[in-house]
Formats: structure tokens, sequence, C-alpha cells
């Protein structure tokens, strides 16, 4: 058998795992730290060579120890972001994953609807929905799961605390599956009992800013222009200054990946790209909305993989 | 009121919980990214200065933006890991808050243990252990929770899979909670069914190996003389070469801080410390046994923080 030209760098405690499922690659068991294992794996070759490098991944100090121990014939290229702007664009098999990562979210939020009432604490409410998401066969959630609610939900990046839910609050949900590998990000917000007008008005502006971006992704359009769409639909309801994030970013491996859907990105969207779309906006004392799904890029143009219903929800 | 000489640099999704949590500090909400908000903090002051900065947590790309940002009046001098090290040693507080936390994992583990049994899958006890932790006010697992039984036991960082726990099965659960900030650690090795003679010795001489460890350790030690007690004692038993990993690490805000407990460790020892001391074995095919406490480094020596039962529990 040749020996691959591909080596997986790791320590003992990943020996046995190694052993059992890397094929096609040699595999290096450092046994004084990782970098080390790097400086021995490349201490191989006799003379100066290049080595690509990921500088959005490597510490300042972990670029010095690796000189250090490289010693002066390596030498360090930046790679470009080259190993992220391929995960960007998934290959069918990837889809394939992705489509399942997103359908149990959508499954998790469904079942977790009827748990959504008042009384119980979102910390409660954020571990039913990733203990489902286990129970599922997910092995894990994507990000810390977001339950906030009233006032709270004004808070675009809040975390579970011991409050209970309430009648007559907003409560957005956000919660992502690992599944095989591949995340998932869906958000939705509900509310307990019966919305003003106000609400309601508020909700569906928010999901014409989701469709309007939604609408304005296919091939060859720039990031930055389907955050400028959803932008623009917020501002016909004079909501724009409330929409404190950028539209959406890219998922796969990671539960944020290239391309960012955000002004002025000028990345240009690719067939196979996965991206979310999540709008909001945010009114302190009155409280949040954001709707998100995650779609594809398709020649035919955005294609959920997310599937929760995005209608109103009165609980 | 004077203006604070502290700036919390934070973006838009975190203004409101910023103006609400934060105080004696100025906040600069930045608008295109965290990077440019430091640059226009910094650019309020007028001649060469330096600024400290963290090279183990800031990257190569973050670095090179920083510079460009600063521009040349900004000399970017590292910190030697200044945060680090100020946040090995734990004040009181931070004691109660990590000796709450200890306590809440080894509450999870106690209600775990009649679910412990043939038929349960390695993911559904994980998910079990991590709803939990939420149950009982933890807001999340400070690291993905390991349930490892059978042959994959001997994989010292396996991951839950679906496969059900069986008879006569060697069973590692590793796990952690974050409360209010601070994260705990703890590893238990049980047995399903009687077991053989061969296991109790090799679970006896791992729970000596953990005893030689928390023996060793007091003010003034080196962190790489704790680890050496370990492999001594397990090396009487004739097991130092299967312990493929170090003896412990700190402890505290992050599941893996200052200082480890590894061979040749120069770091010495200093009364509130706070680290793990998990010394285990793991045998292709046989399996693993790991044992893992929680101390915190008083002027009389290793206190526990964990509290779980250490003895063999065969189940």
């Amino acid at each position: 058998m040749e020996t691959s030209r591909c080596t997986l760098i790791t320590d003992s405690r990943y020996a046995f795992q190694a052993r059992e499922e890397v094929s096609d690659a040699n595999v290096h068991i450092a046994k004084h730290g990782l970098l080390r294992g790097v400086a021995e794996t490349l201490g191989r070759h006799r003379k100066r060579f290049p080595v690509a490098y990921g500088p959005s991944r490597v510490t300042v100090t972990q670029k010095a120890t690796l000189q250090a121990l490289g010693g002066p014939q390596v030498r360090w290229v930046g790679d470009g972001d080259a190993v992220e702007r391929l995960r960007a664009v998934k290959d069918p098999g990837e889809l394939v994953l992705m489509r399942e990562a997103a359908k149990l979210i959508s499954d998790v939020f469904a079942g977790a609807l009827p748990e959504i009432k008042p009384g119980i604490a979102e910390l409660t409410l954020a571990a039913e929905i990733e203990y489902a998401i286990k129970q599922k066969g997910g092995s894990g959630a994507s990000f810390e799961t977001i339950v906030a609610s009233g006032a709270r939900s004004a808070w675009a990046h809040a975390r579970p605390t011991c409050k209970p839910l309430r009648k007559n609050e907003l409560v957005v949900l956000d919660q992502g599956a690992i599944l095989r590998g591949y995340c998932s990000d869906l958000t939705r917000t509900v509310f307990l009992g019966r919305a003003p007008a106000s609400v309601r008005r508020l909700y569906n502006a928010v999901l014409e800013a989701q469709g309007a971006a939604r609408d304005a992704i296919r091939p060859g359009v720039e990031a930055g222009e389907v955050d400028a769409a959803a932008r623009r639909a917020l501002k016909r309801h004079r909501l724009a200054r409330y929409f404190t994030h950028s539209t959406g970013h890219g998922l796969g491996i990671e539960v944020h990946e290239m391309p960012r859907l955000a002004r002025g990105e000028k990345t240009v969207l690719e067939e196979g790209m996965v991206v979310t779309i999540e709008p909001g906006v945010y009114i302190q004392g009155l409280g949040g909305i954001r709707i998100e799904d995650d779609v594809v890029v398709t020649s035919k143009g955005a294609v959920d993989l997310t599937s929760a219903p995005r209608e109103f929800l009165e609980l």
C-alpha cells in the first residue's frame, strides 16, 4: 500500500480512535503537544519549503511556537482562508446531512410548542429543547439555546435564565442541532396569549424582511445585497434602526461559516452555499422578534432546509 | 461621576444587556466589528503608547487587523498570559461558586446512577445528564458530556454514540456543569454487573494514583510533581504506559485553565488554584478507567470540591 501524502496529527487520547476511523492518511501521535507534532512531521523534509497555515485559526502564540519548532527551513504562508472558502460550498453529500440537521431542529421546535406556556422557566425550556435534540439522534446543540421572554427578548443574544415565561409576552427561541457533524440554526418568535395589533405588525414586518432577503438570494449575487434587501423592507416600516445585527451567516461544520450576509459584504453567492436568513427587530421595553431559517443557494434561488411554520403563533 | 478608565467593547446585539449589567466601565458599541471598535477606542489617545494583548487568544489575522487599524502610534505588547495567570488563583467569592458548580455535578451524577443500566444508549444517558444540569440551575454542560461504554471506554475522549450499554462493560462518565459562570468537571467509571478481579485491580490502581496525586498537592510544589506522583503509582502496577494523558488541569471560567498538571510542568502551585485530578488507564479491547475530582489548593493541601463516591460501583 502506498503511503498517503496526508497526515493526521493528534495525541494519544485519540490514538485508538484514529486507528479505527482514519483511512487514506498517515497518523502521527504527538507525544509532546500538537504543535511539536506538526514540527516533527515537517522535520522529515530536508530543504526550504513553504507550509500553508490558517491565520484565522492559529493564535499569535501558536504561530510563534510553530516558527520556533519548524526551524528556518519552513516558510509559513497564510492560506487566504482556503479551507473556509472550500467549506462554504457544500457538496451533495453534505447537503443531505444539512437537510437532516435542519429537519431535526424543526421537529424539535414542533415538539417543544406544547411546553411554551406561562410558568415554565426559560432555562427549563432550553433544557427540554437540548434534551430533545439528543433524543432525536443529534450529537448536541450547535450553540447554547436561546430562550428569551418578555423584555429580555429584546436582547438579541440573551442567555436563558430562571425567569418564568408569562402571559402577554414575546418569546424568542433560537436553537440549533448538530447531526453527524453538521449544524442547523432555527429561530422562531411566539406570543403567549393574544398579541396586540402593534406586535402583530412588527412580526409581519420582520417576516416580510426575511422574505425579501430570501428572494434576493441566487448565485452571482453579493452577500451584502441580501442584507440590503432585508434592511430595505424594514426601512419601509420605519424599523431599520431596530435591526441591530446582520441578516445571516454561512452554516456547516461550524455554526458560523462563510459567507456573512452583512452590510457591504462582497462575497459572491454560489450554488451549494448554505446560509441562515434571520432578520430581527429589538425594541427596549417591548421585546424582540427574530425569524430565522436555513436555506441552500440553488440555481433557482434559495431553497429552505428548515421547515417550522413561519406564521405568527399566539400560544 | 468620574469616567471609568475601563471600557467594554461589544456590539449592538449586546447593547441593552451592557447598559443593564455593566457598572464602573465605559461601554463602546462597535458598529463595524469588535476589532474596529478596539481601534476606535484607542484612537482617542494622541501619542505613541503600548497596548497589551493576549497572544494566546488573538489569531494571526486578528493581530494583523489590529495593527492595521490601530496605526503606527500603537505598540502591541504580548501580555505574557497575564489574564490567564491572574485567573489561575481563585478568590474566596470564586471558590464559593466553584464549590457550588462541583456540588451540582456531583448531584447530577448521583441522580443519573439509576439510569446507568444495560439497554440505555450512551447518547441518551448523556442527554439525561445535560438535562439534569439545567434542571438543577446550571447554565449548561462545561463540555460535551462523555459516556463511553465497553471497548469504547478505552477512547479517552470518546463522543457518546447510539451504542446501548451492555452487561459486563465498563462505562466512563465524564461530565461538567457551568453554574453562574464557573465550571466543574467530574469523571467516574462504573461496571455493569459483577466485575472480574482484574478490572477491580485496575480500578484500585487508578484510585491509588489519584490519591497519590492528591497527596502531592500543596502550595510551592511544581505542577509536574503532581503528575509524576500519579505516574509513579501506576508504574508500581506496571500500568504507566496505559496512562496516555496528563494528570489534570486548572478549572474556572473555562474548563481548561492554568495550571496544567502535566509531565515536566514548572508552574508552582499556589493557594486558591483549582485543578482536576484525573488519572486513567486505557487498554484497547478491554476498556478504560478514569477517576476525576476537582480540588482547591489550600495551605493544608488539596481539598475536594466534587463529592461523588469514589469506590468502585458495580451496578
